[in-house]
């Protein structure tokens, strides 16, 4: 496969080196050090604000626990659904084994053979999605529960693929076997490039592993006291919206916004993958470079997410122009609207719609962007932040009130169209024109 | 005089050198850089913020112009009394000149010469604080014109002040001279200890004077939205406030709190003095050290703003124990409640009327704190951040509070204890039991 590839896209195979990640590094820095203090005082700070409103408003102090219950509420079944999702996980490396071991009995039927397990894979994807967001639907998970049933059926599919995607054409020249223990290694190790084996670290410190759980929660805390701080009572969106109103939210929740989106990327991207990382002794932890100081919409992109970045170049970008269609174009807006519809994916098990507001910004927004090449400043830097933080604010409000609509006025046996068109546009319960 | 203090104070005398501002490093180092675009990005954000909630409400957007217009609307007549002010002021050097020229016309006079002239500065420093308040209130001045007419006339008198204290002792001994110009570019330098000559740059970098006037420019616009986000309407302030809603305000404002603390210190302390250092091509700028990672309440004051520090330890704490009483205690005690009184004054130029609550928090929250040995932990600078924050965002409201009080109830020839207690406790118009 690699040596039919030309040499400029083999240079950017990767490549994986004990290496620390940007934020440990910055807050062990002598200078830097002291950032860390910002994030402490900051969930600290919304904690207190929290305590006090709650204090002042219903006399007792519950530090979040009361929400943060609710949310988890199902957690067994989700467990349970994650479980399912990992068991079938597993048996993808068995079936597998089957494709390999049997292709070559009959060499006039390999093709066939090849290609009936292609669909079956094919299938398996479909089905995985759609039962998982289905089992969270009909089980009506919360948000956290929903996130976490939705976005790691999506992590397994991903690795599936990237196993498979790697291992088959050894197999196929070669007859070249694979380790069970390398896949379970490769499934809770912190990366979506399947390798049958990685840089390690000599020893676990644990420390290091109690810090980052420390910071998952505080951040799963703070996530709580936002929601508590902008959905302060359930009536209140019981109400009519006119379009000013709306604006008005949208202006007022900016630093929140922007709040979820640092507090999200420190708590997938650092907390929790340097946290696998520091258990399964794994060396690579470059989950993520600086994307808070570009200036280009891309960059930003690219850098958030190492982990899907190196997964969408090797299996969708390099793929799609190997494959399918050897134009660069095409196949940047491909990986850009997969991408995006996978967010899409996880916010339709969030509140059983569509909506199609990250297709639409992936398409208008983010495609064009690829394409502007803004110089490297701080005006520009700015800019994406602002933008940033206008468009997660935004985003938070739509499918804010999306819920509340699905929720005043459900549909019934919906048509395509009817689930794709907002329904707070349409049900005339959320909106005033 | 020095040769008369212990070895280990002498120490401590202040040297000047060539020297950046900590800030100043911090954003040319390589790693830290991108710190300075928090600063432009919360200050865009902020006007983005105000420009469409403005839009929405009142369909045009003035960027909090017509508010800062407001502030500024005497800003002559405010010019009219810094000139007095600074006339007076130079006005001290020739009268320094003449007590030096005739001490010694008359050998048995001498003590009496010096003790008239010194009564007659301690009546100068009384009478200009008394009229520049007098002042202040009679012309009715906004924050923003009674901040800059009672700053500057405090700034002056410490000036004066220093002048004296330190060319008194060599003039009487030997008899020196003191140069006007040396007096005059003391004025405009950003230090309060005189020196005949201090270390000077090169040259102006004109490009560094901009940078450092648009910041200044900038933060006068932040404080402008932070005003008009926190204030919206003026007729919210008609009604009465429980002790909840108080709680609930002081808990709201937390996070503007936090900015109008970190935005006075960039202002006056980076972006200000370092305009006058490059203008005045003063060479040592120290203006401050990095008080925001001390995990001890007395650091951060000391750190915070080492033009005073310094100068209340040379003339107060150190002249105190000199002539005074040598307790150390007792010397830290009047320092602490000197510069408290002054925050005071400045308030009291703010809105006609004392309310001691910067006293209350010197003496019954900094002073105890001087004497509790923090360890140098993330625990307590967060616990320093949080109570600060707190306690400015309390200190915002009680003068907001006191303003609306006084508006609404003023005080017809008010006793001293009347114009000491709380207006908006006594006047039963703001405050609901």
């Amino acid at each position: 496969m690699q040596s039919e590839e030309p040499e400029k896209k083999t240079s950017r195979e990767k490549t994986f080196v004990l290496r620390n990640s940007f934020l440990t590094d910055i807050f062990d820095d002598y200078h830097t050090r002291n950032l860390y203090n910002v994030y402490v005082i900051v969930v600290t700070g919304l904690c207190l604000q929290n305590a006090l409103r709650h204090y002042v408003n219903d006399g007792r102090v519950e530090f979040g626990l009361e929400t943060i219950g609710k949310g988890f509420a199902k957690f067994d079944k989700a467990i349970l659904i994650w479980l399912c999702c990992f068991l079938s996980t597993c048996a993808t490396f068995f079936f597998f084994q089957i494709w390999g071991k049997f292709r070559t009995w009959d060499k006039k039927l390999t093709r066939t053979w090849d290609w009936f397990w292609a669909a079956a894979l094919g299938l398996y994807y479909f089905y995985t999605l759609k039962l998982t967001s289905t089992a969270t639907l009909y089980f009506e998970f919360n948000p956290p529960c929903a996130a976490f049933v939705s976005m790691e059926s999506v992590r397994l599919l991903m690795k599936v693929h990237s196993f498979v995607r790697i291992k088959a054409p050894p197999l196929m020249s070669a007859s070249e076997d694979a380790k069970f223990s390398n896949f379970l290694y490769f499934l809770f190790a912190p990366t979506l490039i399947y390798r049958d084996s990685y840089p390690r670290t000599n020893s676990i410190n644990w420390n290091f592993v109690i810090c980052r759980l420390l910071e998952a929660i505080s951040m799963l805390f703070m996530f709580t006291f936002i929601v508590e701080a902008i959905y302060p009572t359930p009536e209140r969106w019981l109400a009519k919206y006119t379009i000013k109103d709306t604006m008005l939210i949208i202006t007022e929740w900016i630093p929140h916004a922007d709040l979820v989106l640092c507090g999200s990327f420190f708590l997938v991207f650092h907390s929790v993958q340097n946290l696998f990382a520091e258990v399964t002794r794994f060396g690579d932890r470059l989950f993520y470079e600086d994307w808070w100081s570009q200036s280009k919409h891309s960059k930003w992109l690219t850098k958030w997410n190492l982990l899907v970045r190196d997964w969408l170049y090797c299996f969708v970008y390099r793929d799609f122009k190997h494959y399918l269609c050897d134009n660069n174009s095409l196949a940047i807006f491909v990986v850009i609207v997969l991408s995006f519809a996978m967010h899409e994916y996880v916010m339709f098990c969030f509140i059983g719609k569509f909506i199609p507001c990250f297709l639409f910004l992936a398409i208008v927004v983010v495609f064009p962007m690829f394409y502007l090449n803004f110089p490297k400043s701080i005006f520009f830097n700015v800019l994406l932040w602002c933008s940033s933080g206008l468009m997660m604010s935004a985003t938070m409000l739509m499918y804010t009130f999306e819920h509340y609509a699905v929720m005043k006025a459900p549909l019934k046996d919906p048509t395509l169209l009817e689930l794709i068109i907002p329904r707070f546009i349409t049900c005339d319960c959320v909106l005033k024109f």
